[in-house]
Formats: structure tokens, C-alpha cells, sequence
């Protein structure tokens, strides 16, 4: 509980935290998908990354939606979860001297966050859903159909590619 | 790259330190699932939470399998993605003051333990494959598998009861 006592009372209050979550959440991945650029080599995964930042940022606009919808305003709380699976990654990728394992950490990282986000999206859209809000559900659905093809797309880059080439590197 | 230089140089390398930080996160997720039985106020949730219990305690065991036939030793190394997820649950959880949305926000920190497992776990035997390792890859996909059911199970629970007594709490 809070210092002055909880202020989560209704599945309500729970919903909005977890829209003030995922803002926060996809604002730090906007932000860190520029360095992941910069260090991914493969150029299929790079572009993978720059079309994701795309997506990044119109999942936001799409956020400002469904608060715009639910009659609150836009903000951001703070959430451990994705700033520690961002610093998970740049302590995995800090740690590694070769572009072609870099590239394949790079990969994990971002599936790591995509994963992060599909559990997020997936719990909003069912808490939308028994609130009545199906206009929140159907928005919120929008950004879980993408963080999902973008989940796949690097399942198959990595199996296809990238996993071959850090395994060739060091053999 | 670490004080002394980097420390992963190959895909052989990055898969071992990935088996190492689940290695970790499995200790964590023993250790919280107890608090999280203790918090939790509907039957079905108290029970698929005492049964995850016990597959996270066999998955470490079937880890430790996994070292062996790669010809490591077990050991962890501290994860900040699962330190933080979990964090993050408990933070969500100390600012409600409702049984039944506790519940909720119970089901939905699992969730978010599963996603990053299934990410984990997938990435693992994509490595596994790709080194040779089929041996690794079947056991590790047998905790995937567990941990994929765990996150049906808890979408099914939350979308046909713990959200709808959370909702009906609230109104």
C-alpha cells in the first residue's frame, strides 16, 4: 500500500494504471530502439528495428486514443518491468565482442520486450472488454496485432539468419 | 563490455549465460509464487498458482539436466528482467485495497512472468538447435510447453471469473 493507503480500488482504477504503464513502457522502447539500430549489423534486423520504432510511436498516438476514449488524461507511471528488461539487454549486449552473437542477443532483447508488451496488451484488452469499453478493446488490439507480427518476424529472421551467422562466427 | 572486457564471444557463450539468467528467474518466481498464493483470494487462482509452484521447482531441476548434458555447471547469474517484473507485480499489488481486484492484478503479474519465460525459453532452443543441441532443446521445450499452458490457464481464469468479481466489486 501507498504511503497514504492504495489507490487502486476497482478493476477501473487497474485498467487506467495499466494504460500509464504501457504509455511509459513504449515510450522507453521509442527510445531505445535508435541504439539497437546502431548496433544491430544484419540489415533485415536493422530495418526490422526502424519499421518497429515506426509502430513505437503510432502505438502511442493510438494510446492517447483509448485515454481520450476512457475520459482521462494521458500520463505516464513508471514501470519496473520494462526498465528492467531494457537494462537486462544492454547489460547482455555491453557484454559482447562480436557483431554476429551481438546481433543475436539484439534479437532476444527485442523479443524479450515484445513479449512484455503482448502480456500487457492481452490484460488491458480483457479488462476493456468486461468494462464495456470494446472502443478501448479494439484500439488496444491494433498495437497487440503488431507487437505480435513483430514478435514472429524476429522468431524467423533469428531461425532463418541471424542465430546462423553468430553460430558461424564462431565456430 | 564488462570491466575486464567482454565475456561473450560466441553463440555458445550468449546460450549459456541465457540458461543462467532462467536458472536465476526460476529461483525467483519459486520464491514469490508463495507470497503471491498468500495474496491471492479465489480457489482457482490460489490452486493454478500452487501448481505453477511445483512445475518451477521441476524446471530447475530439468535446468540442471540441461547444464549437464552441455557440460557446465549449474549457476545463475542476476537477471534485472525478472527482478523486475516481479517489482513491478508487487508494487500494483501493495496499492490495492480490493480482494478482488487483487486478484486481477495477481493474474495479470503471472502473465507477465510467463511472457518473459516464453520468450526466454524460446529464444534457448532456437540457440540450442542451431549449436547442435537437440538433447538441450527437448528438455527445454518441455518447460515451454508448461509455461504456455500456465499462461492459457491464467487468460482463461481471468476472462471467465477474476475479472468479471473484480468488475463487479467495483460497480
Amino acid at each position: 500500500m501507498g504511503l497514504f493507503g492504495a489507490s487502486t480500488h476497482t478493476l477501473d482504477d487497474l485498467f487506467v494504471h495499466g494504460l500509464k504503464t504501457i504509455y511509459y513502457a513504449e515510450r522507453q522502447i521509442a527510445e531505445t530502439l535508435p541504439k539497437m539500430i546502431d548496433m544491430a549489423t544484419d540489415p533485415t534486423l536493422r530495418a526490422g528495428f526502424e519499421q518497429h520504432l515506426a509502430e513505437t510511436r503510432n502505438q502511442r498516438v493510438r494510446l492517447e486514443q483509448v485515454f481520450a476514449q476512457h475520459g482521462v488524461e494521458p500520463d505516464e507511471t513508471t514501470c519496473r518491468a520494462i526498465d528492467g528488461i531494457i537494462k537486462a539487454a544492454n547489460a547482455t549486449a555491453a557484454d559482447i565482442d562480436d557483431s554476429h552473437v551481438l546481433d543475436a542477443a539484439l534479437a532476444y532483447g527485442a523479443q524479450a520486450v515484445e513479449h512484455y508488451e503482448i502480456a500487457q496488451y492481452g490484460t488491458l484488452i480483457a479488462w476493456a472488454r468486461e468494462l464495456g469499453r470494446e472502443d478501448c478493446a479494439a484500439v488496444l488490439a491494433e498495437n497487440l496485432a503488431e507487437e505480435k507480427a513483430t514478435d514472429q518476424k524476429l522468431s524467423d529472421l533469428a531461425e532463418a539468419r541471424i542465430n546462423r551467422a553468430a553460430q558461424r562466427q564462431s565456430a
